[in-house]
């Protein structure tokens, strides 16, 4: 395939043609594809049915410890899923939290604490502080960005690299400025590029300097468990390697079932420091009395123990897979060799990152729009939702039956092809 | 039965004799009865367990406009759940948002969101206001005192008359004071006095004048279908007498199935002006993907309707009616007539309210303590934990077996006449 940057601009403006062609055809159709959002399919969700079917016995309403999962108490989680969480994020049962529907409710209402109380009892409220600041590897989770806007946290971005976040500039940043008070991470699958972070940028995140006593690092781990391939990705585990380096209450690890069992009706997980788990604790139980403990025991009834949980998250794998799959075979037949684009191929999560070149994004996700695809927004993977390069979409492949997956995608790359080709003839 | 305040010291101090005979072979006993908290008990818990086994076919899971409940997606509630609590609490749909399993939480977050972001679009965030202050009646639910206390919120207690809070007060403090920017409100069957509040008072915190005009009432309707008896008390609805006033977004209203269903596993519900719900809806966008659906949908297809919850209520009072009479037919029995104590006798609520002669409250609350009977700590009810009275005893009938509810209250009367007696004798 002949690369783009390489044709002269009749050969190009013929190409253009052609796909307008092509596109007015498509558009006719009146397409109706929605690829907003990293949700799991039908057929997923079927896989955990049966756990809505397992507290139907009087008896398996009781906890381990003999306490009736019906009734009020216990703040901080059920025994067995404090188990369960700890053994699947390496830690203690007494490191970990296991809360309600979302993590993300619990990364907000850990910014929340600290914003009002401070990071522990020593410390002083972020409010009383000043302007607070985040560093936000770039592209990520429009969730953790919209966090930080909706109270006022300057955000920072910081690039990505295939090895994590540029360790060079978050440790220039975080030891020259006490105004900046945290990172965001998603550390393995990262949200959208499905990057997991090396040894070595977990160790430098684990150990390097900080102009504020107070920063802390949101280690949203939500695709732990969320592998595509049966070579996982490995990742260290950063809470130890904190801890080992005297910086034991770094880390606040996140992660939940939302995409295990069913986004909803989850059940979430906060692992850190056992004095941050007692300080969360303590702002928690002015909030809530108490997690459903009810749907606690239904998960743990269900997915048991790691290797239970293993197994089930293969069957996910089984059905979207193949859908990374197609998306990527036809983003190399459709882009491949034109020097228009890239993308990723990750090992697990619920994204593809399209990269096309700069200044083209928005243009794709709005022509895709016309032709009746609806992607994220362009820019929405950057704080603010504005994209320096205009360059990066997120692919979500996981949700569409796999023919109007291939629809959406045929669409997608002729949109990219149709803008890529307009901007190289008026550049 | 003769009025202890008209006995001489010699016929006190026999007395007195007798009862710490008694008191002494109890506590020899070595009784663990916990009365701290108002739990169901298992009985009730039993009633919805039904409630578990219902989502266990594939097409009840997807809610009536045809969405899958497994899935994420919905921000303030299914449709039916909406529909289900407006007709509990006599607003429309759009007036509701139905959350996760705590209206504590909803609670709580309402007053973070107002410190953060203020009431509204135009309003200033309550902690760039100075010393924010809330309007306590008391005695109260100590979890409300407890979120205050907690973000530095400073409590005024009112008094609180049988018709509800002392309205002159109420009116002159939030007339007088700008600071003054909410009230706290148990306005059927209040915690812990049983206490409905009548139309008149209802009235007037709808339409008084508020020196901030971002003044806020927490209508906390926690027990607005808890009877326990056949004819109930009628609470004036309150969000349609303020926005007759053109106080439309002064009130927040509160409820939750805790006690009708499952606590910890219930479903929560927020109803207010559309304005007040449509900011809380954008506020909780940041913190939320959305609530637990299936558990909405469990909810609805359990307690169906109006009629059929009150039903259901009908069955928890039949459980729980004949263990207030216990005590009420105890407390009559043990210190009726004796002028050292007087107690509430509720239509419906948690509670039974026993008011000790001043200054003995905390005494007879150790005292029991040490007979094994743990009660609610003397002073819960009143802000900072301070009864000024030192006077208010709450007591939670609902999760002992009849049995121990009996053991119970016969220690906390026998604590009561010794430790009354006692003051009699050094006064």
């Amino acid at each position: 395939m002949a690369n783009y940057h390489n044709l002269s601009n009749e050969a190009l403006q013929e190409k253009y043609n052609t796909l307008q062609d092509a596109y007015e055809k498509i558009a006719s159709q009146q397409l109706q594809l929605d690829m907003t959002r990293g949700k799991p399919c039908t057929e997923q969700l079927d896989l955990s049915q049966p756990m809505l079917d397992v507290l139907t016995s009087a008896s398996a309403v009781k906890t381990e410890n003999g306490l009736d999962a019906r009734n009020y108490g216990i703040l901080d989680g059920i025994p067995e899923a404090k188990a369960f969480f700890a053994s699947i994020l390496d830690v203690s049962p007494e490191q970990v939290i296991v809360g309600g529907n979302s993590s993300l409710t619990m990364m907000h209402d850990s910014i929340v604490q600290f914003l009002l109380h401070g990071v522990s009892e020593d410390a002083a409220p972020w409010v009383k502080q000043g302007n607070v600041k985040f560093l936000c590897p770039s592209p990520g989770y429009d969730r953790h960005f919209a966090i930080c806007e909706a109270l006022g946290i300057e955000m920072i971005p910081v690039a990505m690299t295939p090895e994590g976040p540029n360790m060079d500039e978050v440790e220039k940043l975080a030891a020259a400025d006490p105004q900046i008070k945290g990172i965001w991470c998603v550390p393995k699958y990262s949200n959208p590029d499905g990057i997991t972070y090396t040894d070595n940028v977990v160790d430098r995140l684990a150990t390097m300097k900080t102009a504020a006593d107070d920063f802390r690092i949101f280690w949203d781990n939500a695709y732990t468990v969320h592998h595509l391939t049966d070579e996982p990705d490995e990742l260290k585990d950063i809470i130890t390697a904190a801890s080992k380096a005297g910086n034991s209450d770094r880390v606040l690890q996140f992660a939940s079932t939302s995409k295990v069992t069913f986004p909803g009706s989850g059940v979430s997980v906060l692992a850190s420091s056992e004095s941050n788990i007692a300080f969360y604790k303590k702002n928690l139980s002015i909030q809530s009395i108490g997690p459903d403990k009810l749907n606690q025991l239904r998960h743990v009834a269900f997915l048991k123990d790691k290797a239970t949980l293993a197994d089930h998250m293969k069957k996910h794998a089984a059905i979207i897979a193949p859908k990374f799959q197609t998306v990527l075979s036809i983003l190399n037949e459709k882009l491949g060799g034109k020097g228009i684009a890239d993308w990723t191929n990750p090992n697990g999560g619920y994204f593809i990152s399209l990269n096309t070149m700069e200044g083209c994004a928005k243009q794709v996700v709005e022509l895709a729009k016309k032709a009746g695809v609806t992607l994220t927004s362009a820019g929405a993977t950057y704080p603010y939702g504005k994209d320096p390069y205009d360059a990066n979409i997120r692919i979500a492949p996981t949700l569409p039956p796999i023919q109007d997956l291939k629809k959406a995608i045929d669409v997608l790359c002729l949109c990219v092809e149709m803008v890529s080709i307009n901007h190289l003839l008026h550049k």
